[in-house]
Order: C-alpha cells, then sequence, then structure tokens
C-alpha cells in the first residue's frame, strides 16, 4: 500500500528466492503488506492467474485477498454468481470470494459488514487476510478449522497462518483468531468482530498431526507437546520390546522422541533425509517414484544394523513411501521393523484441505491393519487410538475436525460434479 | 479449443519469439485460436493482468477476448458495473467488455443476443474478436473507427485486422467487417449480424497515414494506393524546385515515392533505419534521446551531399525527431532540406487510440507552421490539405474521422477524472 | 576495463537488448571497452563459451579479443598448438589466436610484437581487436579482406567494422586500417605497426554486394554509391523493356534505384519485409520454409498488377527465395518478371566468410543461366558482369577478392578434415 | 559421451533443478557421465567460466574434469604455466589441471602416464575426475586430504566423493580411493595406479566433524558413528548437570544424541532449522543477520522453557551465530545454557578448502574458552580434544589433517601474494 492509497504488488509462480530479488523488495514500500506462499498444485493454463494474493478493484476501491482453505459449496455459489453476471478469471476460491465480497459490498456501509454476510454464504475450511489501502482485514471460518492467529511487533499488529511466521520476525503471539471472528486492523488499531458463532469449533487434527510446523502455537497449543505427547501415548497403548526408536523426518522425529521418553527405549536418528533434493525433475512411474524415495532418504547402517527398530510416523496415506523406508531399513541391518503410527488411520478423504487422495488411494480405505502390514513388510504396525490423540493437549482445545479418521464430516461435503 | 470444449491458452508480456517455443505451441492444439499482440505499454503492477486474450469463466462456460480500441464511456461503465458488484483485475477494456457481456448473457438467448445489447452501452473505438468453445466472433464499432477484416483459407474463416496478416499465412482476404456488424463463425460457417447502424462510417484516418502496413488493405483501399497518391497530391498542393526526394523510413517512403512520381523530381534512399535495434535500454533525457534517433537513422552522405532534398513523412508528431532528422541530413550536406507532410498538421488528441499525446505535445497545437518550419530547421515546410487527403482512395469508402486534424470528434470524448 | 588494471565483462548469447539491461551497464564502467555481436550460429554444447569477446589471462595479464574472419590453416595451428600443450574450452579462431599471442608474447617485448610474429602464422581473412587493462588493438589482415576501420569521437579512438557504427555513436570516419596493419591505441595516442605487406589487397567484394550496410563506408568507398552504380551497370548490361523496377528489401533496393534512374523506368516499392519477424521458431523443411517466406515479404497489388517488371536482387544463392518472390509477384498480378542481379553469378564457395553453403547449394555451381531462369519462373535472368561490379567504385581501391565469381582464391583454401 | 566420440554437456549456474529439465536430460545421452554441484562462491565476471565440469579439446581429443580441492601452488603453477604460452579463461584450480594434463600428455603414452606425472607438481588438497571420450578416471591427493570413493550398480563402476551418492541411486560401496591413488575405468573394466606414496594420509578430520552428510562412509568409517562417539567422548570429558541435551541442526545433532547416551541425561529437539529458507536475498548488515538466524532457527519454548539445557555444536568458527542461538534459548525459558562442541577450538586457518575465514575472524584464534563463553552468553563452554576426537572411529584410519585444530599443517602453505 503506497501513500496515494493504491495497492502495490508483485507476484509470479516459482519460489520466494525466485520470484523477488532487491529491486522487487525496494519497489514494494507502505506501511501494511500481505505476503503469501503455497505449495504448488500442477501448472494449468490459468496458474499465474491463480497465483495469490489475487487483487481487484471493485465499487469501493482496490482489495487485495490471500486465502487458505477449501469451500464445500464454491461450485454453487460460483454458478450463482455466474447467474447474476459475475466473470471468473482463474479457478479459486480467492476470487470467488472477492466477488461475493463486492456484491455485498453495495448494501453494505463497509466491508466489515459485507464479510459477515458472507460468511453465512460460504461454506467450508478458511482463513484469509485481506489488505484495501486503509485495512487489514482476517477472517476464520465459523467452525475454525483453518488455523489464524494474531501477533505484536512494537505497536504493529500481524495475523499469520502459524505461529512460527512471527517468531521469524521477532513478533510476539498474543492470541488465535477465534472461529467466526473477524479481526479488522487499522490506523484506530485493533478491533474484533465476532459474527454468529455455535459456540463449536472444529480445527482441523491433521494441522497438529501434520501440516503444521514443530514450532508453532496452534489454538494456544504448542504443536511440539502435541506430538511428544502423541508419541508417548502411543508407547502407552502399542508398547512393543526394541533395541532403537527412529522417526521419519521430519514429521515423526518429535512422536519417536516421545514414544523413546515413554517407553525407555534408547532415540536414534537411523533415518536422515536429504535437504537438497528441491523440485524433482523425476518423470511418474512407479520405477522413477522409488529412485526419488532413495534420493530423498537414506538409513544410517551402523545406527540400524542388528537392532530390532521402532518407527515411528505421523500417517500412512498411500502406503508406498512407507514401504520402501521399510525395505531400506531392512537393507541396513534392522532384524525387526515395528511401525508405530502417532494418528488414528487415516479412512476418510478431507474435502476442507487443497490436495487430499481420493478414497481408492487411501490405504486404510481399503485394507485392514494386518493386510497393511504385510503390504509394507513390517513386523508389527500400529496406531494411537483417536481416543488417545484426543488425550495430547490438542483435545483441551474443545471439538477437533477429526473427519479424515472417523468420517464425522462437521460441514457436509458436496459430492458433486467437482472435478 | 480442446476436444472437452474448453480454452487452452499460454500468453505473457514479451515478444512472439520470447513468449512462445515449440513445446508451448504444440500444447495449443485446436480447431480454432485467437492470437494477439499489441505495443507494450509501461509496465505496471497489474501488467501481466493486462496481457490478452482476457479468458474468463461465466454463466455460459468459458471466454477468450481479444481487443484493439479504447472506450470513451470505460470508466462510467466500471463504475456502474462495480455498483452491480463487479470486479475487475486488470485496467483495460477487455475486461470490461468481458464484465458485460456476462451480464447481458443471463438474459439473453446466446452470446450474440448479449453482444447486440452491449453494442448500445458502449462508446467509443473497437474491433475485439471473442473465441468459446464453439464460435469465434468478431465485433466491429457502429461508425468503424477501428479496422477489422474477414479472410478464408482453404474452408476456415479468419477474422484479422489487417489484410496483411491474411497474407501472411496464405490466405485470401473477403471483405471487411461492416460497422457495427457482428460476425459468427461456428461449425456451421459464418453468418452475420448487422446491428442498428446509422449508415454512417467514421474510419480512423491516421490508419492510413501511419498504423497500418503498407501491404494491407483497410475498408478495400490498398494502404500503398492511398499512401502513394498523398504523395502525389503532396507534391500537386505543394511543389518545390529540388534535386532529390526521400521518404523517413518506414511510413514515409511511399509518400515519398508518390510525390517523386508526380513531381518528376528523382526519388532517394538518402535515409536509412537501422532495424536492429530493438527495445533499446537508453534513459530518457534529451541527450539521450537524441542517440536513440542517431542510432535508428543514418543520413548517406553520397546521396545527399549538394542536393536540395524533399524530405516526405507521414506526420510531425511532437517534432523532435523531425528536428533531428533534418540537421543529420544538412550534416551530409544537403544544401536545402523541404519537409513535405503528407497529412493535415495533428493538432488535436485522439481519444479513441491507445497511446497518444497530449495537446501540449502536438507541436501544431500550439505552434504556427512557419514556426514549426524555423523549430525544426528547415527550410521550406507544408502539409497536404484535408480536402487532399480525403481525394486520395481512403475517401471513397464514404465518412472517415478526422478529429485528430479537424477536432471533430464522432463521439464525444469523455473529459472527466480519467488519468 | 577498470581502475585496478583488470578487464571487468559481462557477455551471454541473445539479442543485445536481452543479454543487457540498466544494471549490468552500470556496472560496466572504465576508459576503454569492447563489444560483439555476431550472427548466431547453430547452437551446440559449447555456444556458451563461443560467445565473444574471448577473455584470457596469460603471462603478460589479461586480455580480451573479438574476432570477424576465417582462418583457413586453423586446423593445423590448432593441433600444433595442442602438441605443444594447449588447451581449447570452444572451438572458434578467435580462443586460437589468443593462443597463440600467448605463445609469442613469451619471447617478444611486447603484445605487439607477439602480434607481429603470428601475422606470420596465421592464413585467411580476418580482423579482430584486443583489449588489455592498458591497450586497445586492431589488427586487420595482411590482404585486407576483411574491413576495419577507424573514427575519432572527441579525443578518443574507435575501431569498427563498418563506419556506420561510428556515425551511431556521432563518431567521424578517420580512415581504414590498411591491410596487415596493427592499429595501437593507449594513453599515449594511436600509433600504427605496418606488417610486410605485399602492396596487393583483396578486400571482400562480397562486403559490398551484401554484409555492409548502405551508409557504410568500407575502404573509404560509400557502399550505397558502389551499390546504387551497380544498378546502373546492370541496366548499361541487361537493359529490358519494363513498367517498374522494384528491389528485393533490403539488400537489393540500392541496385533497384540506381537501374530505375539509368533505365528511366519508374522505381516501385513492390515488396515489403516485415521487420518483426525476429528469431522464427518455424521448424525446417520445405513447406515450412514457404510459409517462412510469406511471413517475411508481400507483394503490393496496386503497385504490380499488370506491369511488368523489373526485380532487383543483390545475389542468388541457393535460388529457393527468389522464386518464391517471383510466385508472389505473379500472384500479384505481375505480367512479366525480369531479373537483374547486381553481382557475377555466385558460384564458388567462400572459404573465408563464416556461414557459407557448399558447392552443391550454390544454384549456380550446378546450373546454367537459362535453367535457373526456368527454376524461378522468371521471364528472364540477367547478372552484371565481373567487369561491370569492377568498373564502380570500389574497383577503384585496387584489388578485390572475387573468389566467390571467379574461383580465384587469394589464399589457397584447405580442403582437409574440417566440417 | 556420444557414440561419435565426442562428449556432450550442458551446465549453467543455478540449482540443479534450475540448470536442468526434462528436455535437456534427454540430450545427454551415452554410457559414461560427470555431474557436479558445488557451493556456489559470489558472482564474478567469469563465474559462467568457473561452472564445472570443465570442457576442454587438446592433443589427444576431449576431457571433462570436475574438481574437489585447493592446490597450495596453483599460483606458481599457473605462472610457469602462463610462462610457456598458457591461457587460462577462468580462475580455478580445474583448468589449471587440464592444461598440466594437456602439457604433459605430449611426452606420455596416455592420459594416466601424464596424471603420474602431473602428481609429482600439484601440492594440495583434491579430487578429481576426468571424462574423455572412452575413460572414466578418479585422482586422489597423496595425503588423501579430500575424500573420494568407489561404487559399483550392476556392473557399472562409480566414483563419488560421498558414499550417500552412490546409496542415492542404489549402487554399493566398494572402497576408498587410496591417498595418490588413480583409478582408470573404461570399456575393460577397473584398474588402479598407485603413485609413489610415503604411506602416510591427512585426511581432512574437518570432513568428519562438518563437511559430510551423516549417512556416509567416508574412508570406511561412518560419519554418523564418528560424530556420535564424538558426543559419547564429549560428555566424558566435559559432564555437566542438566535436564535436556539438544543439537543445533543438522551438523550436532548426532554428537547432540551421542552426549545424551552417554550422559543419560534426555535427548531433545528443542531447536528447530527452517528448511524452506533457500538463498536468502537479506542483505548484509548485523541487523540483518540476526533476521536470518531468527528465519534459520527456532526454540520450542515447550521442550527448552525452566531447564538446564547442554546444547551441543560441532564448531564454533565466528561465534556469532551461537550467540544468537543461545539468546534464543534464554528468550525460551532455559535456566542454564552449557555449551559442549564435539571438536577442538577451530583456532587456524585451513589453507586446503575452499572457503575459510582468515585468522582474525576465528573466534578461538583471538580469545580464550573463557572470553569466548562470555561472548556468547553460555553458562559454560567447553570442546572435545584432539585427543579425544582422535579416539572415535576417525582416528583407526591412520593420520588426520587437524591443521585447523594444531596448526600442523601437512603440506607448507603458500603465503605468498594470493587473493
Amino acid at each position: 500500500m503506497n501513500d496515494k492509497g493504491t495497492l502495490i504488488y508483485y507476484k509470479d509462480a516459482g519460489l520466494v528466492s525466485e520470484v523477488f530479488n532487491d529491486t522487487i523488495l525496494d519497489h514494494l514500500k507502505g506501511k501494511m503488506a500481505i505476503g503469501h506462499v503455497r505449495y504448488a498444485p500442477d501448472v494449468k493454463d490459468d496458474y499465474r492467474e491463480n497465483v495469490q494474493p489475487i487483487v481487484v478493484k471493485y465499487k469501493a476501491g482496490q482489495l487485495a485477498l490471500a486465502y487458505n482453505g477449501t469451500l464445500v459449496n464454491a461450485e454453487s455459489l460460483r454458478k450463482e454468481m455466474e447467474e447474476k453476471g459475475a466473470i471468473f478469471q482463474a479457478n479459486n476460491d480467492a476470487e470467488l470470494i472477492a466477488s461475493l465480497i463486492s456484491r455485498h459490498r453495495i448494501t453494505s456501509e463497509n466491508i466489515e459488514e459485507a464479510l459477515v454476510k458472507i460468511l453465512n454464504d460460504i461454506k467450508g475450511s478458511f482463513a484469509f487476510v485481506i489488505l484495501t489501502p486503509h485495512k487489514l482485514i482476517g477472517v476464520r471460518d465459523p467452525l475454525g478449522i483453518k488455523p489464524l492467529c494474531i501477533g505484536m511487533m512494537d505497536s504493529a499488529h500481524i495475523l499469520a497462518s502459524e505461529s512460527c511466521a512471527l517468531d521469524a520476525i521477532g513478533a510476539k503471539y498474543t492470541r488465535q483468531v477465534n472461529p467466526g471472528e473477524i479481526i479488522v486492523i487499522d490506523e484506530n488499531g485493533m478491533r474484533s468482530i465476532q459474527t454468529g458463532t455455535t459456540g463449536k469449533s472444529r480445527f482441523c487434527i491433521f494441522e497438529f498431526v501434520y501440516f503444521a510446523r514443530h514450532d508453532s502455537f496452534i489454538n494456544g497449543v504448542s504443536v511440539y507437546e502435541a506430538r511428544l505427547e502423541a508419541g508417548r501415548r502411543l508407547a502407552m497403548e502399542h508398547p512393543v520390546d526394541a533395541d532403537l526408536v527412529i522417526g521419519v523426518p521430519d514429521s515423526g522425529l518429535i512422536a519417536a522422541l516421545g514414544f523413546s521418553r515413554q517407553s525407555g527405549i534408547p532415540y536414534g536418528t537411523g533415518l536422515i533425509k536429504n535437504r537438497y533434493v528441491g523440485r524433482t525433475f523425476i518423470k511418474p512411474g512407479q520405477g522413477k517414484r522409488e529412485i526419488a524415495v532413495k534420493i530423498k532418504f537414506n538409513a544410517i547402517r551402523s545406527e540400524i544394523e542388528g537392532k530390532r527398530i521402532i518407527m515411528v510416523d505421523d500417517s500412512i496415506v498411500r502406503g508406498t513411501t512407507t514401504k520402501m523406508i521399510v525395505q531400506m531399513l531392512r537393507n541396513a541391518g534392522a532384524k525387526e521393523v515395528h511401525i508405530r503410527i502417532s494418528s488414528p488411520p487415516y479412512k476418510f478423504p478431507c474435502y476442507y484441505g487443497i490436495y487430499t487422495p481420493s478414497t481408492d488411494q487411501l490405504v486404510a480405505s481399503s485394507f485392514s491393519k494386518e493386510e497393511i502390514k504385510n503390504l509394507i513388510g513390517a513386523d508389527s504396525l500400529e496406531y494411537l487410538s483417536l481416543e488417545g490423540i484426543k488425550k495430547t493437549p490438542i483435545g483441551l482445545e474443545g471439538d477437533l475436525c477429526s473427519a479424515c479418521f472417523d468420517g464425522q464430516y462437521p460441514i457436509e461435503p458436496y459430492f458433486g460434479e467437482e472435478i
């Protein structure tokens, strides 16, 4: 945002270090800003139009919007808007929400009022931030499925998905944005609008299991502590006599440490991950996929050889990577390989996340625990129970969305013509 | 357009040879296509969003639109649409028209009907083509200010701004699109919808004077023939005793040839243009501009030395380049330099073109012919009269827009808050 | 060259406007400089290593070298050097010459002395410039086959292949570098070393015919004047009754003008060239080549139709382009097409230029004038005689190399294992 | 290497994923290959010329060379070669060695013989591989300072710096290349030439301490095992009463685990490293450096708070990063921070590595252990003794170069005019 009240921006597809340089950063001056990165989906015709933040002009001026989540009624909302004459240049929820804001803005005093209105219409998981020339606004979905938190640095307010972003710039974590809450930051400071909430929250359990960074606090809970405790409870529920506990880097490491501490079995670092793979250009196909896993992971023979290994991971999705790592451990001389998963079997597709495999790709949907154990070649396989995971700190916060484990979808998914 | 009825596309800022390569072209398969290039404006934040064709999704599916022209009521239409909730990601007429199509499409049987409706609303000069998964549509403004023509290659129909594009691919020129005409091409062939025209046409005279390529036919008139005749009439109106007629490459060459033929004074090639300058990185500033002209043009001493030169150009806009070329000719030994311009003084800004200098930059707005002659250091300076230019073949076609010469604007320009 | 006595440089493959930008240019500060562009050959593994100027470190410090020409004994010199232990990273004469300089520098007082020695060893056509931290040196081959000239701007000395480069920056042409002359420019000014010349010069006639820009002076002769005179002599030698003289742009235009002036037949601009083709990505193959010619040239029907045309070009190499242009003229309604070539038949490969077709690709090597006329579909075909071309101003300068026309090679070509 | 006996190659500056794509990889077909990556130094004028492998043509044909190491007599060898007429286009040891090979090749039967000769001349640390159209050759320096090992995959022989590269492609580790050994691989298989070695080896101790990847075997020793043992010995030499042992990721993690196992104090993961920083564009300056460390590391409050922490790292070079991490731990609530370094104080610059800070930047050169402890704000600071580190498995292999710790340089460094 520059002095003249117009938004200035630069965005492109690529790594942050590829897209930005000093010249560009020097150009981006102002008092408020949005930054956005996300995992790159497949390149399609309109991939450039999908780069966020989306920046639009509408009745009230300019607006930039960066978005995380998935609307389950996006398709029908989009059709509804199209029936009223709206056009869309990309194929994302961000553009749809910008369009909805614009429509409701006509009959609203200000953008906050428009946002309150659209929160009745959009269904799904979401957290988004909006920048106008004079306001920075954050919105979290009514069930609080997606994370969004507030921080401060000196007198500046900051909104971020995860608290680790605050640490990186030296800001302090203040609190989470509540489910259904709208946070408005302007020259008068910060204020909150709490939209009609049922009091229920359904925070995504998988953020704790996999998505979040170890060093984040989400909903006021330390992700690290939750994972450590999940590992401890896993050791309580499914003990096994072994010589070494190892974790699959990076998401399984903390639970492995917890398992080790609870069981008293030594913790080791028998698997290492190659940090420099980057975007691989290896083509699809089973043989090529195996090479990719070999380049990404390696087992430490001197740590593994002759030992009974407990290998802890956060989840098993397709099962293919797990199978190859088990093989890698056996090649490195493991006498036994016991898999312990720090979450329940992942059986149900998520309709609130962005990239989720369909049911037939989820190995736990089609196969029993015993069958999976045999498929991946482990000596034993056990999962932390849903009750167990809810006893970790994450459960204290109230209701969680555990649909991927129990199929209890808090918002009815749309099974229409979506691709 | 692929078999599935969706548009596939690739577009980016840059030269055609920089943007496309074989891999990309191989990806772009289908039965119908739009290509678009234009002179690159200054790079702004949203330059990528402004690259055409614009591709949008709306009620009726997908639509790509490539546009040439300037709407004089764009600002008010945009506000009107914003009042109804529309959002805009770029700042161009193409997106505005796509939005209008979308709105009118709701109450229309088909896209053609929607187009008929919006032709009542949009004011200005324009020619645009639309591609949907099943139709290729061309639209020309009711006064026919901008050019658009139809060609055929085997059984395929082609729309192009200038006929030279047809020659390049071996297609045949069929006819011009009439003012206010909508051409619809689909699997049933081509059909025409003539929207309520007044019978008046106001084709841009400056397309003949400068914009078009020599080898194009516009409105059925040979641009070459028109320029040649303009040169002949210039010689009739403003004869001068001299030894050699030269043209400023490239736009002045044909008129110079006509002048030579009419006057009997030998034609020469005393000025050459460097074809390889490309996008210059020379910074602004008077001194730097002089270097740019020196790199772009050079005078041939052996052709010029000791001679009285008639230098023909199509127009004088700011006067600075003309001044430097006159100096170049004098340095090459010209005894006299007589400037003959194959169009009337350019006195009035154009509100229907894209890049037009404002009044205070048009040298003929502020200075008399005598003053300009002195400013540019010529021995004499004469312009073709408006009557004269209308006697060339271009005049046969009916009314022309000659607002840049006489200030008679066929559509009232909007003098509001536009930048 | 910076203050510390080291060379700073930036070079890459691509157009000047693609390779350089303001940031890079700002980095390149100093008192002396070399710039170099050339027609890009096919991309090979080592294309980057072949980008000039080549910059090397050797006994006496740093040296940059930019080169134009072809050594006929490159292969044997390279082998000789390799026998002595030299390594080569690219495959060009520039690196070979740098290596020779380095070898002779050991037994020489200074670089000039080394250059005098290598001029005994290298055979062929060449002109090159060398930049060291303290000297700018230019060298022209003993027969003066390749052009090199000297200019001045204020008190600065400039070396350039063609004088038009001097005009572009506002410098004055001083004189040509003589055959076998070494020009040394340093803080004491400019001095000349004339190496043992036989007094004979053999300047490349084809520079006047095709390579040079119209506005250059080469060997003190105006290229424009030479081409104009060639056209006049062509009209004297091979008159024909016709209605219009046109030239093939750009290299045939001036001779066409000369033909018109001599014959009194009107000059026209019936063929235009598309300036914006750029590097085409059209793939090889006869059909694709035809499309490329169609995109590059277009005929003006109104100028051509019903007329007997004299089409002047500088040369016919393979004959394919000429054939397609003749067809284009006939399609535009030409009643007759008479080809007049302003140089003799190109029958013999050049061993001193960079890109020359082999004998079997030279249409005049294998076919008679009558056969070529029929192949290209012309009504008549005539060439300027060798005597005729030598009567133009270019002949005044002394001996010319006309091997491509008469097979009299001034330096015996090497018919060894070269590719 | 293609069928015709010429090398084909592609190389450029950038990340592997930026430089290569499928099209390029498809082009690179053959039976033998060299790949090379290295840490990118500052961009200089000749950075492109410095990209390895260097590919040259010489007497015996083509040769590609990829190199790791530092010659201490490079400057004098380069001068010697220049005295004999050699030219250099880059400024690296690879080009120098190629030049030396070329010179000795003249008087040698084959390239192996030439290599034996140059091993007498070049002094320093090095390991390099050479590819000719028919041979793949590996050379290790006579003291074995730099690592080089041999692997096999099916019947193919492989040379690599570290054994983890073999694992990544599924090859088996065979053995290390011995100090002074030349390995020649061709269609007849692999053979060894052992050049005159003194029997002494001086493998770089710092490869075990820092450079190598955990999962590599170097000189037949597991790096993981060596680091684990260093941690154990560190705990024996410098025990301290505390609550948690953490390592600085990634190089301190294994020693931390060893310390934990030996001491019985729990191992934790209190520090995490951000894996996605990439090439940072943060400008130099103390304030900016602090931001960079904050973005790179984060402390886990729930793991650290209220605890007495033992923080293990592999070394302290400048001390600045350590200081900031200590502060980060204190901010996260650490009651005490005890630093344990798994190697002796780094006091002496390395003349055999590529990027080594000078003496005045090595904090242990100028300050005592007590002073450093205060500088970095630790409660205690201890280093593993040189005797201690030599008792880990790395010592079993014979003599090590520990010059950075004890100043005993196995090859006299050159203190001349090198920059």
